[in-house]
């Protein structure tokens, strides 16, 4: 039995990658407000989205911005905090909407942004795990996470929730709203069925990679905020360098840095990115890099060591509630493999108030 | 007399990056075309801007933000080009300018991307050092980067011109382009006379960090631009795992994977954002890692291993355009030292192509 099973080392962090399929589902239950919130945003036609957040919930904004874009087809945008919060900047925010995202709703420099827009006449929406939060009071609405409480430092069921309801939001503003809930819901199901096969195969993972100390996770569109999010997890809770790329930037230079003992994870969906992904693996097979490819597409990816499939969800738009799922699961094999705590990284809290 | 003074291995890389002066002298003759571009864009109100480019274009894209936020207050975004050009959505990009980054003029999806958007009627913009490449002839106008022919792989006057281009650009929009012409005509004479000093100090560092894999490159607001790219020729120059953050991103989970051989170069320059920089400088040296300091306010880091400061320009927001040589001078200095040629490094062409 391992440490984690037996509610040792890394066992919250295990035990809350567990919990994502209930917590999508708790989710659910606040299909109304979100739907409100929708309609909101179209009313005031506020139809430039500008998302705020650091850590996992910035990863999960590049997520939101293909589902806006997608489905209701507005521009959307990781906005920067800097040039309003430390430079002072007054932008006119009229037309905008504006999404602070922040699982303890206690971030700093997002509440501060957060103010500030919805001055300069943004509509200002919280999407929190803790709707009591100063960031619920600052914003005009809030979307409650429902994860209920995330005890690991490291963010999985809050992240995960933070994507189905952006999600859920862009289904709404784009009148897909019951289409998007039902594709969270089988989702979720499928998520669930899929659980026990990923800790099995990601387990067998930990020996290969104990030695890692450098990794790129690459992926496109909708799953570059999957490797985004699978390199935070490794950064933090194994401590390797592992750094998130799109499948072009790699080609444009960080490939050069690529040797035997510099692997490689891809994230492959079966979309308009695949053959970008599959080009990206050719060029680190060429430079000897060992390559995992993960995702709803993984098996097309070929000469891949390592190969971690996942279930497709309807729409496709969701498949990273899936594809990240893996990428946890490594995180915590590997980190206890290596001797760490998944749970308490070294240097880090729950709620980080850097500024 | 080392091998790249006899015009031996990174030769060119290094007498680039010593054309940088001359460089930025010869985009000023460009100063009236760049006004008229700023016209139109006022004249049309295309007040949404909108930039692609991949590789240090895309770093240079992210002091554009910047630059049209701080001088014009206009809304700036690195868009995604994969949401257009790979799931083909179509954007009403009317009210938008699009500026369209590639040395080469020839970024496949760039050129995809710029025609769309043309289509979509946003303004659209080249900026290029090939007037004559593909990217001028689709885009409504060309800023010709007038950098003179860059041979070496890893890019250094194309991206100090592109970042000159930007700011003038943008100080045109504001109205205040003379003010900017004169500040990069007076960056270019401190860069001039900063250099031999410069490549004298970062040669130093060249041993300390000779046998360094995995490195944190920190910056924030102006200076992110200036992390990422400073990143990017570690990573295709010397093979490290160079990974650029924001101060806060390090906070947000990164800080946990540092530790002594885990070093942190930091990007400090004296305007709203350097108490972050402070701030996660002292985190970086509790977490026993060694810390490099660079930028205008270098000497304000406290307990750096080195320092490497560069002279202020005025406006202050031009400091990238003097901050990132230091991370270029090391790169150069620190390949030669590991046996690498940063004038063409493993498995990277001058153009990429990669979709």
């Amino acid at each position: 039995m391992s440490r984690a099973e037996d509610g040792g080392t890394g066992a919250r962090f295990l035990e809350e990658i567990r919990e994502q399929p209930a917590a999508l589902r708790r989710l659910l239950g606040h299909d109304a407000e979100i739907a409100r919130i929708a309609a909101t945003m179209r009313d005031r036609d506020a139809r430039l989205v500008r998302f705020v957040g650091h850590g996992s919930s910035d990863n999960a904004a590049s997520y939101g911005v293909y589902a806006l874009g997608l489905l209701p087809r507005w521009t959307a945008m990781r906005d920067s905090i800097t040039l309003t919060v430390h430079y002072g900047t007054p932008l006119d925010m009229a037309g905008s909407t504006v999404i602070g995202l922040s699982q303890s709703g206690r971030t700093p420099d997002v509440l501060d942004y957060v103010r500030g827009a919805r001055d300069a006449g943004a509509f200002t929406v919280a999407v929190t795990n803790d709707p009591s939060s100063e960031l619920s009071a600052v914003a005009d609405a809030t979307i409650p996470l429902a994860a209920e409480p995330e005890l690991a430092v490291a963010a999985t069921k809050t992240y995960l929730n933070t994507l189905a309801s952006l999600a859920l939001l862009a289904g709404h503003v784009a009148g897909r709203g019951r289409e998007l809930a039902a594709g969270i819901r089988g989702a979720a199901d499928l998520l669930e069925a899929a659980l026990p096969g990923l800790e099995r195969s990601t387990a067998k993972l930990a020996l290969p990679f104990a030695y890692t100390g450098r990794m790129f996770v690459i992926g496109r569109g909708v799953e570059f905020a999957t490797a985004r999010e699978i390199a935070l997890k490794l950064l933090e809770t194994c401590r390797i360098a592992a750094e998130p790329l799109t499948t072009t930037d790699l080609a444009h230079g960080p490939i050069a840095a690529l040797d035997p003992f510099f692997p490689v994870w891809a994230i492959a969906s079966d979309d308009g990115t695949l053959p970008t992904v599959q080009e990206a693996a050719t060029r680190t097979r060429e430079m000897g890099a060992s390559l995992v490819a993960s995702g709803t597409a993984a098996e097309r990816i070929k000469g891949a060591a390592f190969t971690v499939p996942v279930p497709l969800p309807e729409p496709a738009l969701l498949s990273p509630l899936l594809s990240v799922v893996p990428g946890q699961l490594f995180a915590s094999a590997l980190a206890r493999a290596r001797g760490l705590d998944p749970d308490a990284p070294h240097g880090l809290a729950k709620v980080t108030l850097a500024q």
